[in-house]
């Protein structure tokens, strides 16, 4: 299937990889280098950059303009969008706890129930 | 770069598609088989059951066990994790709206400030 274009699915496939999440949490702490960013990852340069290219692309960082450094900025507000569209689903997921918590109070009573019987 | 395995990064590789959330979306409506689901998307059965088999893998839906029809259900629940994600950046994005609020305030200052001297 081809890689869809449009910014929200850039975003998540962007998202979809661990080392370009932990990218992400590291520059919570502040502006990185390549090289900064290389060193906890024990990865090249190289395959850092290619990473970065990625979340470059999908605006979740900015690349200062000083030819040498670059250091990468995080750029939140891609994740603000994501946010947006997965709360559209949220009484969805809420409905899921509800139902567990339901077959919870179900096993417990239950069991209360047996117990007292037991006791009997 | 090779696909990452991890639920998270399955969750948001599974979501980089936008006939992919249009299908999640039609099932908040309720259950639907592949025939329903191809309708409104003008998709071969094919095409979308490749689709569903990814949304599938990555836990987003189910399907039923009767074997000709096999209706498909949303499950929210990975998306919760996702929310839960992104929400560790919600103060990144609130920043930026904070510069971009403060910069427009320093706009109508500046024009009002000009307005009163044209006035003068």
């Amino acid at each position: 299937m081809p890689t869809a274009t449009d910014p929200l699915s850039q975003t998540f496939a962007a998202l979809a990889d661990p080392t370009r999440r932990a990218i992400l949490a590291r520059l919570t702490e502040g502006a990185a280098t390549v090289k900064e960013l290389s060193e906890p990852f024990a990865m090249s340069g190289p395959a850092v950059s290619k990473h970065l290219r990625v979340l470059e692309r999908a605006g979740l960082i900015t690349r200062g303009r000083k030819a040498q450094w670059r250091p990468c900025e995080l750029e939140a507000t891609p994740l603000r969008e994501v946010t947006e569209w997965a709360e559209h689903y949220r009484r969805f997921w809420d409905e899921s706890y509800e139902r567990l918590d339901e077959y919870l109070q179900h096993l417990q009573t239950k069991e209360e129930h047996d117990d007292s019987k037991h006791h009997r």
